[in-house]
């Protein structure tokens, strides 16, 4: 983070003048442009100490006499096409909420839903994605408790917009978060990347190929209670949804001032993503997953917590990817196959525009 | 409500026949058809008891060992323009969810802020919005405590969409609840109404005359504490926005299962808004608010009420409209200055789309 925004906290002006006179596509990637606006925008104008923590929730206490944390986090969905090949925009809404809530370690209670419709939008889709949300809900454990419905008329929108929100209750004392990464950290995924981006673009008919690919979508609350119950140790969890892996991992790395070393050989992707990504030219740890977790978990906790995730069905293919480091601060590098090792950054522009 | 999403309950299938194939404007409008797809479509999808009050807000316990209430509530803000006499989308959108926590009698804690931007909006227009909200929430006394940002290709939005989704703490026992009005009860209006709706047509370039119209866009959750520390009684609370009082009443006499009947030269209503509704051929009773709030209270506490409400600046024109009666059930009607009675319905269709 740059000075400007530090020397602006406790007052809403000035903010420090914004690189760009327009929204970019690449403003809602979440990779480095997502970043500019929250820091040169966001953050100034609203610096309270929950927003400043920059997590993907807030976690806060609404009763000082009881040690429960309520996690609280927001997500809009505007996926395209809003079916795809293993889920669609309900699922996802539901999902990518409550595991949001899942990586502070908290129990996911409500979620709110709000739409924003496209006049003449078939009714017929509507209560597909309805439909799917409420089973979504169902295998969660989460009610829809409050929500609401907006109407714009015919090329004011895309169809369907879906914001769900969520709240959660963190029972347990530890703070999981991605400040909380610490030199010798080991880095777990929960398994294979890049799925959820590649079934979008093949949904999109970029791919001009006959290939089996889902998206991932999956609540990971289940998975996480089941890792946390396994041992302690855990100092960070983070699903890399939109800029991927890759991008995740710089997060993590810039906010708890530590470097981290991904092996590349060691990162699980399938034969039919790695080929997808290959004809698009992309790299599969830049690509979308809306079902799996990065884990950041002390070096002696980490074999409990692999073999924790490798027992419970959505995490059979867990694998150990990398580790943490004290240099160089705020960076992740790369060990390719052959040895060499090479900066990984965040995610730049926006090569896959409404993953999520 | 029909029999039919009652005998679904528990199950998501199978759900009554919708009424419209297609997406109307008129199902954002708050009135007649918001109510249908609500209860057609995501009450019996989604049910549970929490939805199934069909207030603004869910209000739940988090804590089983604590008396401590948390209130949650939703929307999403469409309003086009997004600049207006008086306001603008963000301070819309804080105060709207502030309202709708308030409306639960919450102290209002914190919000999210989700933003779906349209490629190549403005970032000068983004940035006067952003610290408008900034500006709402400190005034209203909440954190902005998390966020998500969304961008599309253009063509694909209207420039700017924000959800606000908030929590508050119900720290009194009471429960205020649109299902709460009772027979005898003294129907309350905090100011004169139709101010939002006429400052946005207004906005729109709808009236072709110079007037002197702005939005009444204001956090009232000061308000609401003055109300209910004034005296117990207080039923029920809503703030009439889309639909306006008239729709926002026969929500409450369905819920509550009673008559209210409305005096119509005891409701207040400024000569400009009056004059504006005429040109339009609207209806004031049926124009969105942003600013007010409706109270129904036991005829013992009326007094004490209205006194809060005037001795505080949100409620200083504060009047007694009208009166709950125990028929006809479920129906509003309104005493007309030549003392004839006719039914006010709920708001049909929507001559007044994206108020908000």
């Amino acid at each position: 983070m740059s000075d400007g925004p530090r020397a602006a906290a406790g007052t809403i002006c000035p903010l420090p003048a914004l690189a760009h006179t327009h929204v970019l596509l690449g403003h809602g990637s979440g990779g480095k442009l997502t970043s500019e606006l929250i820091e040169q925008l966001f953050l100034p104008a609203f610096r309270n100490p929950l927003l400043e923590k920059l997590d993907d929730h807030a976690v806060f206490s609404v009763d000082p006499s009881s040690d429960l944390r309520i996690a609280f986090t927001t997500d809009s969905f505007v996926v395209n096409p809003i079916f795809f090949p293993g889920g669609d925009i309900g699922q996802l809404a539901v999902n990518g909420t409550v595991n949001d809530l899942a990586m502070a370690g908290a129990e996911p209670l409500y979620l709110s839903a709000g739409f924003i419709l496209e006049e003449g939008f078939p009714m017929d889709d509507l209560r597909r994605v309805v439909l799917s949300m409420a089973d979504a809900s169902a295998r969660a454990g989460v009610a829809i408790a409050t929500g609401d419905t907006k109407v714009v008329q015919r090329g004011k929108a895309d169809g369907l917009f879906i914001n769900t929100t969520g709240v959660g209750a963190i029972r347990r004392p530890e703070t999981i978060s991605a400040w909380n990464a610490r030199p010798g950290d080991r880095v777990l995924v929960s398994g294979p990347i890049g799925e959820h981006g590649m079934a979008i673009m093949l949904a999109r008919g970029a791919l001009d190929m006959e290939v089996e690919l889902a998206s991932d979508t999956a609540p990971l609350a289940s998975l996480v209670q089941a890792m946390l119950g396994a041992t302690a140790g855990i100092h960070c969890l983070k699903d890399p949804t939109r800029g991927g892996v890759a991008t995740v991992l710089n997060e993590i790395a810039q906010h708890s001032g530590v470097g981290i070393v991904v092996e590349e050989e060691q990162v699980p992707v399938r034969d039919e993503v790695r080929g997808a990504c290959e004809i698009l030219g992309i790299d599969p740890l830049y690509v979308a997953n809306e079902g799996k977790l990065l884990a950041l978990v002390a070096p002696e906790a980490a074999p409990a917590v692999l073999a924790a995730m490798r027992a419970h069905p959505d995490g059979q293919e867990a694998a150990l990817i990398g580790v943490v480091t004290d240099k160089p601060r705020g960076r992740v590098l790369l060990r390719t196959p052959w040895g060499g090792l090479r900066v990984l950054d965040m995610l730049v522009g926006d090569p896959l525009p409404r993953i999520c």
